[in-house]
């Protein structure tokens, strides 16, 4: 796709609430249902930009709340925009920086205008308002912009979860105001809020989808609440999005959250998950995962996955991955985060398969049915 | 080569001291002069196996003192062997431990059987005796065995090295007892001794080449002693070592060291220094060492070396990798170190250009005139 075409979302079929299709945006094709790793600071921690593009990850994820603390958007835009300064001339999504501000900054204040905070690197006074994180997503160069939103920790009160979303709806029309005259191919998405509250996600949804935006997403999700409460927000969120707009579902998740969540209507996924339990010892595989560090894995020969794609899952034995863990080596992490990130690209190119033949539900159960570890097992993982 | 044939070593030319040749092992060829990175615990330090290799590495060294305690000679043999256990189908050599046990384990006692030690992973006393060195090398599958040799650190009064120069005779007499019998295709090789003494190096070299062995290496240096004194000794040594068979220079060093040993007759070389410093945010290019954390990089767009055969020296800017070490992203680690393992092998295959010309002196002399900062600024690197 050219620069000069608009950003687009194409449906190619249907399968229930299941969706496949394609965005295209000005740095290429992101086929949907899409996992985005996450590049924090620039960098899928631990793994070398080649190993990321061959697991076949089409869009990357950037923590806008990093980058513009260090080295700040002004010296990324200097240095031609993300895309070039990190060398992935693919997709990339930035988020808006507000969850990042409330989880990791000192001394947040949140009021109408945005959020004042200190950076967590050098105690500065830094200011977020709407407009500030359209204009540092701007600068970063990023296809796919969020709008500045506020996230509440779950369980919370409904008058909170209520305040936060009302707030998130005027900080949505001022980002549409501030992403006016972007160029083409890239897109703002509005971020629906309101906790584990239906009506409150419902009324959210219906006011984004009136002020208009390019992909919706659903934020304040696996923050702490069960996996059932996740999918009965999402299951009564979807039906509320259009049908022509991607819908995006920000955080999640495990690869059973993923299935359960592409079932629900959802196209795109971000999480850590891959790589940080791919540091912690954690592989994810066709059979459940594998915590590679338990001790019955020192002698055995066996790759994690003779029929994988993926070359570190197939070419290593699990007693070679098991001493280098065991070591303190650094490439056991890099390894086995190279084999999730893999695995997670395979769910979703399977799920998309599965939607085209009209079998997303038998695929989703037989999937689910071969892992032997129950998924919910992988939130106790370190 | 086939595994039926015999280890060997053939000169192809020289140029005044500096030779150039190749070694034939079980796993492969070797051309000299060689660099060997250093795979401490069958894992080059962050740097996946297909980067070690893309450097042109043709064989790496594997440290026998960590192996043996963790996952163990005997587990990796179950495991088919060091090269199988790790993925690199070509040369290996491993050092005996006894570097290791001297400035790693706690409570080392050194007697005429051997040197026992407390393991620094779980206090467990380990005995290594030369033969016992030799045992583990062959459960490992070295193509290089080393022998058992006491190393120390200078400076030291000429009795206590000259003790333990005649400890290492004598262990090296029972590790070429020890090591007969073993498959074609490999080698024994032995340890000069004699600290910064030349009288004490020649009167080793000599005792040694009466043994007989596959190869020779020169041990004891770079261990604090200065680098003239290091090369005085280099050059005092090669001489009296048998011109058809190769000569190891353990643990060294620099760029500078490297090309002053060759032309003093060094054929093969290991060192930590191009993953370590590449860690520490040293790179070694044309230009000379660079430390990219220094704070004027934070803006600069240039890769480290347009030219270089190296992707990450060509492909990310000094901004970028500036950026990956501030932020404390371990990808920045990785591809510094790639760009050393890169950097040392094209130094080496530039080496043996150079003495097939006939022009090494003028090629050392150019080099060096082109680092910009003097080697000997890398030793206080971190």
């Amino acid at each position: 796709m050219s620069v000069s075409e608009p950003f687009s979302f194409r449906l190619t079929a249907t399968n229930g609430p299941a969706r496949t299709g394609a965005i295209g945006t000005a740095h290429g094709v992101v086929h949907t249902p899409a996992f985005m790793p996450v590049g924090t600071q620039a960098s899928i921690k631990g793994v070398h930009h080649d190993d990321v593009r061959a697991s076949s990850a089409e869009i990357l994820l950037g923590n806008t709340y990093h980058l513009m603390l260090r080295p700040s958007a002004e010296r990324i835009a200097g240095l031609g925009g993300l895309h070039f300064f990190m060398r992935w001339p693919h997709p990339i999504l930035t988020d808006s920086g507000g969850f990042q501000v409330m989880s990791l900054a000192p001394l947040r204040k949140i009021a109408e205008g945005g959020v004042t905070f200190r950076s967590h690197i050098d105690g500065e006074v830094v200011e977020l308002s709407p407009e500030r994180a359209v204009e540092v997503q701007n600068l970063l160069g990023s296809d796919i912009v969020m709008q500045l939103d506020e996230c509440v920790r779950l369980p919370a009160d409904r008058g909170d979860i209520q305040r936060a979303m009302k707030l998130s709806l005027r900080w949505a029309e001022r980002c549409k105001r501030a992403f006016e005259g972007a160029a083409p191919g890239r897109a703002l998405f509005g971020i629906v809020q309101g906790g584990d509250d239906p009506a409150l996600r419902i009324e959210s949804a219906r006011a984004l989808v009136d002020i208009g935006f390019g992909g919706y997403a659903i934020g304040g999700l696996a923050v702490g609440e069960p996996q059932e409460v996740m999918l009965k927000i999402v299951s009564e969120t979807t039906p509320v999005l259009p049908a022509d707009r991607p819908r995006y579902l920000m955080g999640v998740g495990t690869p059973a959250d993923l299935l359960e969540s592409i079932a629900r209507g959802v196209d795109m996924f971000d999480c850590v998950m891959p790589t940080r339990n791919g540091r912690h010892g954690l592989a994810f595989t066709r059979f459940g995962p594998i915590n590679i560090k338990n001790a019955h894995h020192a002698d055995d020969p066996r790759p994690l996955d003779p029929e994988s794609r993926c070359p570190a899952a197939r070419d290593f034995s699990r007693a070679y991955l098991h001493h280098l863990f065991r070591s303190g080596e650094a490439l056991g992490g890099t390894l086995l985060s190279i084999v999730n990130l893999f695995y997670y690209q395979d769910l979703m190119a399977s799920a998309r398969a599965a939607i085209v033949a009209g079998s997303f539900a038998d695929f989703a159960a037989e999937t689910e049915a071969q892992w032997a570890v129950k998924s919910d097992r992988l939130s106790a993982d370190p």
